[in-house]
């Protein structure tokens, strides 16, 4: 009985880590789709956001099951109020991704991202694809020195956001006020990307270490372990 | 000892009920704050989101306690589970309102609000007003008619948001680029708002109804049940 119900944890992380799959794939193609303008690639983001939406349901329900058919221990229901807060974190990860896509939609055929910023959301997606890859793996691994990694890589997507900032509002900026409102929209939603999957990763340290949420820093984690 | 239980399901539930209450007050000073540009406000907006946070982290202690202490079943489960979510949503609404204070210290003792858009910042901040109150009633009383209410009040927000974009796009507009990135990031914190209200209303209907919640039309559900 013991071993079914962690085997059915054991599935609830893997429906986790499929997420993640399915949202970096999203993001990726989001970026390609913004970059190119190409609208059956945004228009296939758009689409598949059903299906990280379903199987978020799917960890709502398994999650429920399990605790309903064996009465959880505190560390079992400290893991599975954790997997309901990642899902609910990588459902809006895929909802980022899809407002990305649907800013292309709207600017096709044009790019609705102006020349001069190309290199800077190509380094956005670059970065989106890079996190949302770590959150797979802390997840999967339960590994809490990759939650300070994940830390450092958002910072990169701060840094980038800041960057953006600054060449919207030079002098030099010659796209007009339609530009810099989508791409500060466009820029917010990279930089909430990797907001949330600070969070996942500070949510798996919690359940690995039983440290409060509110107070983790991963950081001092790591070199707490080390 | 079922009673005592019971009674500490009600004291998460008056929690997230003040919660709303500092929600409010934080979001109605940081709009008074952006309108006048009144530094100290915009300072007690800031400094206050501390507590609002001390809230969220006792209704996840509590939610724990009360799970440890007595076995929840099915109904009780969903009624924390709920609680947690609902605790989230109300900690972002108040980030939410801090993101606005802060805008509002940044441009002191400038208004990063042009004239020509403080109507619609003084509506949008009378209708995340008006949905906080309504989210601590249908928290309070679970009445699930006014969760079509709240979505109503959400509409009414987008219907805002897409109206700032209007004017920051018309050939009229003269406030320059900075402006137009002030003014579209704030709508954004307003329209998400409200967006979290009703996401917390969806999960009131779906703890009151057993209705799974991604599939919840809150306007569906009061014709159904008058």
């Amino acid at each position: 009985m013991r071993e079914t119900y962690h085997s059915q944890l054991d599935q609830v992380s893997d429906e986790l880590v499929e997420m993640t799959r399915l949202v970096g794939s999203a993001m990726n193609r989001a970026t390609q789709s913004l970059l190119d303008a190409d609208l059956a690639l945004a228009e296939s983001v758009i689409a598949g956001d059903e299906a990280i939406d379903a199987i978020a349901s799917k960890v709502e329900a398994d999650c429920f099951q399990v605790s309903a058919r064996q009465q959880p221990v505190a560390t079992d229901l400290r893991i599975i109020v954790a997997a309901l807060r990642i899902s609910a974190s990588l459902e809006r990860m895929g909802d980022l991704a899809e407002h990305i896509a649907k800013a292309a939609r709207m600017r096709y055929p044009s790019s609705a991202v102006p020349v001069q910023l190309r290199p800077t959301f190509q380094a956005m997606g670059a970065v989106a694809q890079n996190v949302v890859a770590k959150t797979g793996s802390v997840i999967a691994t339960k590994d809490v020195s990759l939650a300070a990694d994940i830390a450092r890589t958002d910072e990169e997507m701060d840094r980038l956001h800041k960057e953006l900032f600054s060449t919207v509002l030079a002098p030099s900026w010659d796209f007009g006020v339609e530009a810099a409102v989508d791409v500060t929209l466009l820029s917010r939603y990279y930089e909430r990307f990797a907001d949330h999957a600070v969070t996942i990763a500070k949510r798996v340290v919690y359940v690995a270490t039983g440290e409060p949420y509110a107070t983790v820093d991963p950081e001092a984690i790591v070199e707490n372990l080390s």
